[in-house]
């Protein structure tokens, strides 16, 4: 890899979304040490497990609550990050183990939450792609991304690995995690064949979204996750004002904005939700909304005018590894045909440093 | 109250919002069953406690996650509703209490939730509109809202209200709410005072959004509530794509997509969070997109182009009891505006019973 960047525009961000599954392979070669953490978190036998993210790791954060509630054993609770470091609200006698996420390592205040966390005693864990930064200094524990330098400002393959540390980490917490790391081995795989398989489709969902302006991102359950994602990767990459729901929550007010240029994304996988996005599904095009449907149960969607399916992942809670593929891919084929450069959006660094 | 609409359209919705001071006074009427409830929490002990909701009820289970830390001394977490209901989840060998916010009572998975945690012995409190909905049914403890009839689909009343419950609960989980109730009596007042002074400055305000398309509201700790509410409010009365964002989140990304077309609305609150809130909206000004500032540290938003500010709350906790104001009268104004009508949106029902 070379500092100075291929043309075009986008190149990195397209680069990054191509190299997921061997970044993903490079995790699993550390698999020992996030194994480890998980059983440092199952020693303390806690009562629940805070997460502490912005942005995109925030994303992968709640990925995390499911993970931790389906393999782990134990709730896992996105925290609120203000209430500690702009509150200086402390009250836990015991205080819960604490998985940091920021693939920088240097969002200032997640990195002061550890500090404080760790202060009163808590078990800290960083999960982030720079293992000498202010995070991985504060923490106990540091789990390394491994996904190689990322250099297109928008997310892609730290997201990935920030799925698959998460999935590993409830495995071992829950103690399943021997089989864990081979069926992220396989997923690596099915992600490449995703990426190959789907990077012409879509290319033509971007010539039909290339006059959006507004969004919503619709998943629930694990998907949620997902939803999620491909909202920030459109809103920071194709200037989108897209907007993720869960499925639900579509229906309790947004479903009123809808009208037939304001489309609806639907991620929609083969899971115990998969009904509540199929009922939401049916609102959009109640509303004469066009729908978009990703997942491996997109063609389930009826009525979507578009259709990005995935493979069904080797397990159920490994899906949203492949879901997020789809998402990642229009955007740098709409941001291309927006004349955009994901890889440097306006306004953006790398390193986010604001409070 | 008669069921018949008085002209035009929107005048439920108006007249609700002006209804707010009054409906406050009937929950605190009732303050002796809110007391009881918190009491019952605090004598089990728990490590924390799980909020559950959807739509504006969830909006309000933000505030409370803020109002049982600052107030109750105990961690509380919106749980996922799906990781129980949809997937089975069952781990804790002591669960959490639950209280779980519906103003109809009948958002069927909340009631599942509810039904599911009381069967594992999880003490359960219904915070609802509807003391004979299913939820009351399927829950422990009522609190009752008592905002009277709320005729039009937008949530304005019931919110205020259950932000009252939330705390003066979380209060009595403190054992503080001997003054808390006066407080927000007091915080009734004000808001009188509030919804009076500023209806002339909402229509105003209306008239420069009138062909605003999208848009995001911004706010940070106990005011990322009152973005959020705000954001669905535009939403489901206006059309507008309203999308609600920590300030932090705001600079991890969608800042990306802003440009002097797409504004920004920040909730600017004299609190320990104001610093970030002025740092994001630095950043929105330097991206050239508008301001709009509302909150009673609305003046403190340099180049902000609309100003709505409120009165400082009694207690700082209660200031979203009031900060939501600006929003809703705007909602209503611009509703008109356009000649959309909030009692009645397209798509939407007042009881929502999707999954």
């Amino acid at each position: 890899m070379s500092d100075s960047r291929p043309d075009p525009a986008g190149a990195w961000f397209r680069a990054e979304i191509v190299e997921q599954p061997d970044a993903l392979l490079r995790l699993l070669d550390g698999a020992a040490t996030i194994v480890e953490a998980g059983r440092a978190i199952r020693r303390r036998r806690p009562r629940f497990v805070r997460l502490v993210a912005h942005g995109s790791s925030d994303n992968a954060a709640v990925y995390g609550t499911y993970a931790f509630g389906l393999l782990g054993g134990i709730p896992a609770f996105r925290d609120s990050i203000s209430l500690s470091v702009y509150y200086g609200v402390e009250h836990e006698l015991r205080p819960a183990p604490v998985v940091a996420l920021s693939q920088s390592g240097r969002t200032p205040d997640v990195v002061e939450y550890v500090e404080r966390a760790r202060r009163r005693g808590a078990l800290t864990i960083a999960v982030t792609n720079e293992p000498a930064s202010e995070l991985a200094g504060a923490a106990e524990i540091v789990i390394a991304l491994q996904a190689g330098v990322e250099r297109a400002v928008a997310a892609t393959k730290t997201y990935v690995n920030q799925l698959g540390a998460l999935a590993l980490l409830s495995a071992a917490v829950g103690d399943r995690a021997t089989s864990m790391a081979e069926e992220l081995r396989r997923t690596a795989d099915l992600l490449a064949l995703t990426v190959e398989q789907l990077t012409s489709e879509a290319e033509a969902a971007a010539r039909q979204l290339v006059f959006t302006g507004r969004l919503f991102a619709i998943g629930r359950g694990l998907e949620l996750a997902t939803a999620r994602e491909i909202a920030l990767k459109l809103t920071e990459t194709c200037r989108i004002a897209a907007e993720p729901l869960t499925t639900t929550d579509l229906s309790h007010g947004p479903v009123a904005a809808l009208d037939p240029l304001f489309p609806v994304w639907a991620v929609a996988t083969r899971d115990p939700c998969l009904p509540t996005v199929l009922e939401a599904a049916e609102r959009v095009r109640a509303s004469g909304a066009a729908l978009i449907a990703s997942g491996d149960a997109a063609g389930e969607v009826e009525g979507a005018g578009l259709r990005l399916a995935v493979p069904t992942a080797p397990l159920p809670v490994l899906a949203p590894l492949l879901s997020i593929a789809p998402g990642q891919l229009v955007a740098g084929a709409l941001a291309a045909a927006r004349g955009l450069d994901p890889d440097r959006p306006v306004g953006l660094q790398k390193v986010t440093l604001a409070a």
